[in-house]
């Protein structure tokens, strides 16, 4: 990559990072929780918003109405003859941001403090996403042109299962043909040590109910000889693990894919601080399956945990009834080659083993997608590895993460082209909890960086599709 | 009796039928929730309503106020030397009326329908308190006298666990000194069947709470690595009972007191109908402790149910939290002879064994009151009998109670006093949950019945205090 244009992008970058952040904080004021109904509005603006910066950049845009939320489609197809078309895929919907009352700052407005922007969304997506939108326009607006063609994919559905993504997909995959897809929507290793990202963890979300009585009883009246749906309901949510910390649910493990020895070494070799993990988590001790490291339990080993669960009287005071009904959701976290529709009959066929008669249970699967591994050679891997290395100073290291990006396999199913997850977070940004942030350090590195990518992308082998591994 | 008493007394029911349930309802419609500190005003107006009502009957009344809600305290005195002085417990406070949507007419906005007054507090217990409001008023409109001395004593923290009735006794143990206790309180076996209570269960209501990390965490990047407190709840939860049904903490069983042989002879001969219990809870199937008849269950055997849980995300959609709190909300009835302290003890052992690390739990005993059982014979009995079955023409049968009115055995140690439990109520009138109601039928039946007891005990032997059984 040319020195040239290294030094015309980084100007860019320094004249215009007031303005840049700016616009992020734009993007992070709006409220757009895709998982509620009166947020929708919140959710189309930010949507539309999105469309205005992209087409700011340079690109010519459409907004796709969907059932659910809009995609938002920019395309930028000017590269020379040969350049290979680079897919950049984000999100712009949030998780919600309650509990309201434990954010030091308002979720909705941004707020920096010591190197950081605090504000639901900052890391996951709207921060990282805005990187691509400014690099691109870092391209063009220095350069009139990118060195490769870029169609930029963001959708408003990540945080409740991409829905309509991915008929989306397949509806215009002439259209949308690529041969690489880049999401930036993951972490770092540590501050300094920037990532690749090799494998996402797959999801089964449930909700399970459980009903007795139509109504609540008076517990002197009724205890002791009807079923207690809050009991059943606790005893099957117990009856899914076993004292090792392991999945008791049958067959739950039998297609988990064992990870290469070389890429379980090289996660042993990795200056993890379990100590500050456990800090940062705020427990006093960490847990999980017996027989595997932390790491592994993140990244190679599935998980089932529950998110919330509700039954009977929580208002103040004391009330003696014995409740109508309880219910809870919980998922799985799935790695390669668990099967969701295997899971979730595995689960059916438990839940209602344990489930006693006194009661109606009734289990759902909400949403579900299957885990990632990905190619771990190839000419965008090494790509990805140059612009890391030019810009951290560092090079990068494979790791896995245990959380769920659902849509990334189907790019891999559909297009058969290689994702990238280049991630500018950290751990510890409290992605779906209260006082969500990201490094503002970061950001300005991931400008950067993507900027660079481009360039590196078409300095390397083709076609940037490797073998498939392992 | 003679016959001149029973037709005034008859006459004066009869003139005053549409004033008295006129008066009920204004009773009935102040929301008198002692739980909720924000319906404090109404407790308060409740005391002051009823208060009047006993002034109007003819008794003199204190309103005296405690750290808590204020206790009634009505008296006449004016019986002939070497009469009974008879001690009338009531409460005034009624259970929270949520959840609110399931209430087929507004629960503080009396409604009558086929014969039944539905609203909260209905039968529990100001309508069966009112009946010797007016029991009282009819004798001295009619008679200008009662056969024997009343105090009157009602409370308005019944459903928060009588907190500050037991000092009031004890503060007051010689102005309320008494020959017996009559409480209505309680139900009739079935309609047409009168019955007299031998037995109320005891409780220890608990709150158990679990806390992990400080927030919610992304259940992707720390599932599988970090302990879920909601699993953790739930596994405490699901050890409190084994597959049969039984509390499964060490040692809760050792204190239990089986019954006499004929009075469980005598439960077995009741026309209990199994089926008719189970549609009236609406379950499929009934449950419990494995060995127990549901009569048994409910009456002679200890339970442990589940009133409340709430942890993690419980909004609408979906949310991939790892919680950082879990709690719920329990408790215990007892039967003679557990000891609600050594219950505690119990609980706190076991909770602190079935932990794991990881988590913080915490268990607090909330209120605790121990179960009562009555003197089997004796002339306050024998009086009742023959009062109830001249009214509802049929001998009364002996019954257990499930539920628990904590004070009963404080007047039984304070007093030497035998107490008698005379209800009116029926099974089925969701005395805690939404729709409660009561039989107006019964609710005239039980003026007349309490009516003519007042003149019953002085027709049997003295002294009231018959002995101790079993």
């Amino acid at each position: 990559m040319s020195a040239d244009v290294v030094s015309d992008l980084d100007r860019f970058f320094n004249a215009n990072s007031g303005r840049i952040r700016d616009e992020l904080f734009q993007l992070l004021r709006i409220a757009s929780v895709s998982t509620r109904p009166e947020h929708a509005p919140d959710v189309a603006r930010a949507a539309e918003w999105l469309a205005g910066s992209l087409r700011t950049a340079g690109m010519s845009v459409e907004v796709h109405a969907t059932a659910g939320h809009p995609i938002v489609l920019g395309e930028w197809r000017g590269a020379p003859a040969g350049a290979p078309t680079v897919l950049v895929y984000g999100h712009y919907d949030v998780q919600p941001a309650e509990p309201l009352g434990e954010w030091d700052s308002p979720p909705f407005e941004p707020s920096v403090r010591k190197g950081r922007v605090y504000a639901r969304g900052a890391t996951d997506d709207k921060g990282q996403l805005f990187i691509h939108v400014k690099a691109i326009e870092a391209w063009l607006r220095t350069r009139g042109a990118l060195p490769v063609n870029v169609v930029f994919l963001v959708e408003g559905e990540e945080e409740t299962g991409s829905e309509h993504l991915v008929p989306f997909l397949r509806q215009h995959v002439e259209r949308l043909r690529c041969d690489a897809v880049v999401v930036s929507d993951s972490a770092m290793f540590a501050p300094g040590l920037p990532a690749l990202l090799t494998s996402l963890r797959g999801m089964a979300y449930f909700r399970i109910a459980v009903a007795g009585p139509d109504t609540d009883l008076h517990s002197g009246s009724y205890g002791g000889a009807v079923v207690n749906p809050v009991t059943v309901l606790a005893r099957i949510l117990a009856s899914l693990h076993d004292e090792d910390g392991r999945v008791a649910v049958a067959g739950f493990y039998d297609r988990c894919r064992e990870w290469p020895a070389e890429l379980r070494q090289q996660v042993a070799g990795l200056p993890f601080d379990e100590d500050a993990f456990r800090d940062e988590a705020a427990v006093p001790e960490l847990g999980g399956e017996a027989g595997y490291s932390t790491l592994e339990r993140l990244w190679m080993r599935p998980a089932c945990d529950v998110h919330g669960i509700i039954g009977g009287y929580t208002g103040a005071g004391t009330k003696t009834v014995l409740p109508a009904r309880a219910s809870a959701s919980l998922s799985c976290r799935l790695v390669a080659d668990q099967d969701p529709a295997e899971i979730d009959r595995l689960f059916r066929a438990h839940v209602q083993r344990v489930a006693p008669p006194g009661v109606r249970v009734r289990l759902d699967l909400v949403h579900a997608s299957p885990a990632w591994q990905a190619r771990l050679e190839g000419p965008l891997l090494a790509a990805a590895r140059r612009a890391l290395a030019a810009t951290f100073e560092r090079e990068p290291v494979l790791v896995g993460e245990g959380a769920s990006i659902p849509v990334i396999g189907d790019f891999d199913r559909i297009f058969g082209a290689p994702v990238l997850l280049l991630g500018f977070g950290l751990p510890g940004e409290n992605a779906h909890g209260p006082n969500e942030w990201l490094d503002l350090g970061n950001f300005e590195r991931g400008l950067r960086t993507v900027a660079r990518l481009w360039a590196e992308l078409v300095a390397g082998d083709f076609p940037l599709t490797g073998p498939r591994s392992p």
